[in-house]
């Protein structure tokens, strides 16, 4: 089975480490050091090797920071990951504090005393990442300096993992839908459009793309970690650690492409000198920035060029995805059927959920990972928004409750990422009422219609208003990007309270998740991806309009909708899905689970 | 009549003006000379003394710009005014460039030529305006200069009109609801929040809230045109000219403020060597940080400190304004009643129009001011969004046509925004269709409820929805900010599709405007003010909620309503609406008001 149960942590973490960490921070005479959960690769999900925050730490979320000085530490994770840190930390050590609301900006103001030197690892910290740090720190009158050699990874020492070293293999130009060559060529045009002469990439989702290859450094995105610089007229040099590279990958790359090893991007920058040289001052790590600057290159701050046309899939991925999407249901239609009989019967543990789950997705024969670790809650679980079950925190869902499952596949062809909810036994009739807010939330950002230029952060609301109505909200995001067998969260879109400027173009795929959660009671969220299309013209209307078109294609569990509550269109909306789920997946799947779809999808 | 019909400027003004002002360009080494529409106040309405893009061009809409060089010149206007500047500039003399679409910088990077030099007034722009512009010049090869005398006022001479010299007055703490010494007790301690010892603060509306006083220096706002600096704690120097104060303005001003002449500012700014001073690089012009960098200074660029207390008024103000909506309703209503009756039976023109609404908010015997001049747009002159009848464009609304009418008054206790279509004779099915498309979107935004953090921006897709859904829109915002018995159009909250980072806070008054316009046959928008509250406790909701209280008090014409439209909740939003506007206003007007009031408030 790919998903394990184990914590990879734990509260004594802080206790074994923090005194190695200072030790070594009082050697570099440093009065503090910053650890945050970025990596060298600014990715969401670290190789082992990189787990710093939870190595110093015990907190293992995907977002977060510590701080630590001399006599006190503090730990900062955001809303999702509250309890989390309370159980995985040791409050004797650390401070737990909110990482949005002040955040560690806040915590160094006060901190950090005047004429005291925090340290920090320019690797690991974009340029836009550091700038508030190093205004807070100046606002109490301490310096932030980048060290030479990071405290933690010495402290860590021969016990640290190794860095990984998976093959970087071709992506098929039958899933890619576009030779990578033109990419390169596209995007030099972009780079020159920008004013630069050649810029440099250490995105690894961005790699994977310009290249058209895929790798395996990193647990549920198919990664190749490295570093490439691409110049205007499209020629680039690729930098991946020789073990990863093979024979046929050189072949693949093609004459304008140069694979080299990293220990040569050193002596590459510095022969940058003179040139204009693209970085993304919100992706790249800061040491870029200062080698860039040292040998004499002058820095054009603009977005990744890659990072539009990535996110906005052409007609093979998007195609893709679609197929992807079919494979996926046919694992989730399976999983429902089992959920929807045996499961009624006789409840499943969060544990038992997974590994049904995960057997339906590997039993299609094409899974190449999961997307994520799925998230199976059961009843007051399901209210912890970033929930990963663990046989410590395993639960049997009871009947009355909530089984809240997310989900996702990579497959070759696509990226799939999908919740349902459903009802083990009658449910209440509030968690109807807030089933149904959630669900008009849901139609409502899928029947949008918006013109060019709007962006996620503009139709956020559609998801939240029947919420709000009732006092109601959640406290994630509505939508994020999805990549094309890449990571199953993608930037620069995303549907967010938080303001985004990046307009919605036709092909970018986000998902559309709204939720309500109560905690220690239940958790809801309805989750499809969707891809931004052209709208068919519509009659009497004067401008042209996008839309989406739904790639997620499994039912919605009618027992929790409150039908009264649902508009003539929202029901409309609902029974033409439900008819295309049944149309397309029925037909793929075993008779009885085919009969048992077929009554799901019925009109309601 | 306050409103009148003539034309300010003709497009023969190029053809006498450029000339002038080429003449004073060459005097000075200047290539080119940048003219924008923002005076040294940066205000929406000019005096007639600043009016220098008008005169250099002829085109007096409220946004826009020039560029003019020695050979070449180009205007600058938004899409709300490309039809206008069309027929009010000549087009020998100057390209018409869109103000958005890369605007004056796009026009830089390919009219200016390698070492060139072009002027500027560094009072006029604000160091946000002009951070664009100088990178667009540097990137043509040529270089932005301040000038030392604006070649336009060279031009201009003699004839230029006087700057005003209108009274400063008191305004009673009975509509300012907080005595002037508190408000910059409250702003000193803000400006000691941000790191700074004093502010130079020098928008009109944050001196005329500050200090409760009101000035007659531009049309249509009572703002005293002046600068301020105000100290930490609270004491503060005010910078106006003689013969606009009087003793009683300062004994109202109190023991805490210095009176000055405009002169003891460049003396007061010298002073401030060594000072940390607080200035909105978005508001003062960039000449008051050169001088202030000059002098020695440390600039702290932040928002003007007045910004966000002026906006969200006290219950003093949002009861003023009630009161002024109350009052304002009563001309509305009359107003109404006179265009359902002697209106229908022979239509009025624009101009009849605009007369008798001035009279009825005269006959209220409150009236200050209107608070812009009055939109009448019959049939296709309803399509342009930012009409304003002349003489020349006056038409006379004929029966199957809506005409729109965009209007509000100052008032003492408050400033009033509304606007209402009325159809004359029998509507089509198209315009009630769309009039109920936009509707929708009215009470989509007049009931919502959000939590504390949302900003406009986040809620404008409320408004658009309905007509996004049909391939509609309108291309200006929903909703700007209002001010108390000050601007029509105040920031900084603002609901509209551009990022706006404000978050609605309780007291803050605004537009809810979403609008249909089809060019050539008719313009249809719906406006009422509404002020932010917190909302009731929601019965069963988990969050404490905002919401708006509608302040305008008018009916909406129902002939123009497609019922089967609306949903239940739309419906008794209208319902409930109606009923408040009958129960309010009907007892202040004449039994024949209140009787057809009562009628087309009844339920649908």
């Amino acid at each position: 089975m790919r998903q394990t149960f184990d914590d990879h942590a734990d509260p004594s973490f802080g206790r074994k480490h923090l005194p190695l960490i200072r030790a070594e921070m009082a050697k570099q005479g440093l009065d503090g050091f910053l650890i945050p959960h970025e990596d060298e690769h600014q990715n969401e999900y670290l190789p082992d090797a990189n787990e710093r925050l939870a190595w110093a730490t015990g907190f293992t979320g995907s977002a977060g920071a510590a701080v630590v000085m001399a006599q006190a530490a503090a730990v900062f994770v955001d809303g999702r990951y509250t309890l989390q840190a309370q159980t995985q930390t040791d409050p004797e050590l650390f401070e737990r504090r909110d990482l949005m609301d002040g955040g560690v900006t806040a915590y160094l103001e006060t901190a950090a005393k005047a004429g005291q030197v925090i340290g920090y690892d320019a690797r690991l910290h974009s340029p836009d990442a550091l700038a508030p740090l190093k205004a807070a720190a100046a606002r109490a009158g301490a310096t932030l300096k980048p060290v030479e050699a990071n405290p933690v990874d010495a402290a860590w020492g021969e016990v640290r993992p190794p860095q990984p070293q998976a093959p970087v293999v071709p992506h098929a130009l039958e899933h890619a839908g576009e030779d990578g060559a033109e990419k390169r060529q596209r995007v030099g045009e972009e780079i020159a459009k920008a004013g630069a002469d050649v810029a440099l990439i250490t995105a690894p989702a961005s790699i994977a793309w310009l290249y058209n290859v895929r790798g395996g450094d990193v647990i549920r995105s198919p990664l190749p970690l490295g570093q490439t610089l691409v110049q205007a007229d499209g020629r680039a040099r690729l930098f991946l650690d020789p073990a990863k590279t093979s024979p046929e990958l050189r072949a693949w790359l093609g004459n304008s492409v140069t694979l080299e090893a990293p220990e040569a991007l050193a002596g590459a920058i510095a022969d940058l000198k003179g040139q204009r040289v693209l970085v993304d001052p919100a992706q790249a790590s800061a040491w870029y920035f200062a080698e860039l600057e040292a040998a004499g290159a002058t820095v054009v701050r603009a977005a990744d060029p890659c990072a539009l046309p990535r996110a906005a899939k052409n007609p093979v991925e998007v195609q893709g995805a679609r197929n992807a999407h079919v494979r996926d249901a046919t694992a989730i239609v399976r999983f429902l059927y089992w959920l929807a009989t045996e499961g009624q019967t006789s409840p499943p543990d969060e544990l038992e959920t997974v590994a049904k789950l995960e057997a339906f997705r590997e039993a299609t024969g094409a899974l190449r990972d999961l997307s994520f670790d799925t998230i199976a809650g059961a009843g007051a679980n399901g209210a912890i928004v970033h929930y990963r079950p663990t046989h410590k925190s395993n639960r049997r869902v009871k009947r009355g409750e909530l089984l809240l499952v997310d989900s996702g596949g990579q497959y070759l062809d696509g990226t799939t990422d999908i919740t349902r909810t459903v009802a083990i036994g009658e449910p209440s009739s509030e968690m109807c009422d807030r089933f149904t807010r959630v669900l008009k939330g849901h139609i409502a950002l899928a029947r949008i219609r918006f013109p060019a230029g709007t962006t996620g952060s503009a139709l956020d609301v559609l998801a939240r208003a029947s919420l709000w109505m009732a006092g109601l909200d959640y406290d994630h995001g509505t939508g994020h990007g999805v990549g094309s067998y890449l990571g199953v969260h993608e930037g620069p879109q995303r549907i967010a309270k938080a303001p985004n400027s990046v307009a919605l173009r036709p092909g970018m795929i986000v998902s559309n998740e709204p939720g309500y959660y109560k905690t220690g009671a239940y958790g809801i969220r309805i989750e499809n991806l969707q891809v931004v299309t052209a709208a068919k013209p519509i009659p009497g209307g004067d401008r042209p309009m996008l839309g989406f078109e739904t790639l997620t294609l499994a039912p919605i569990d009618r027992r929790l909708i409150a039908v009264e509550m649902l508009t003539p269109d929202e029901r409309a909306w609902l029974n033409t899905y439900h008819a295309q789920v049944a149309a397309k997946i029925a037909p793929l799947v075993e008779p009885e689970v085919a009969a048992w779809l077929a009554e799901v999808c019925e009109l309601i």
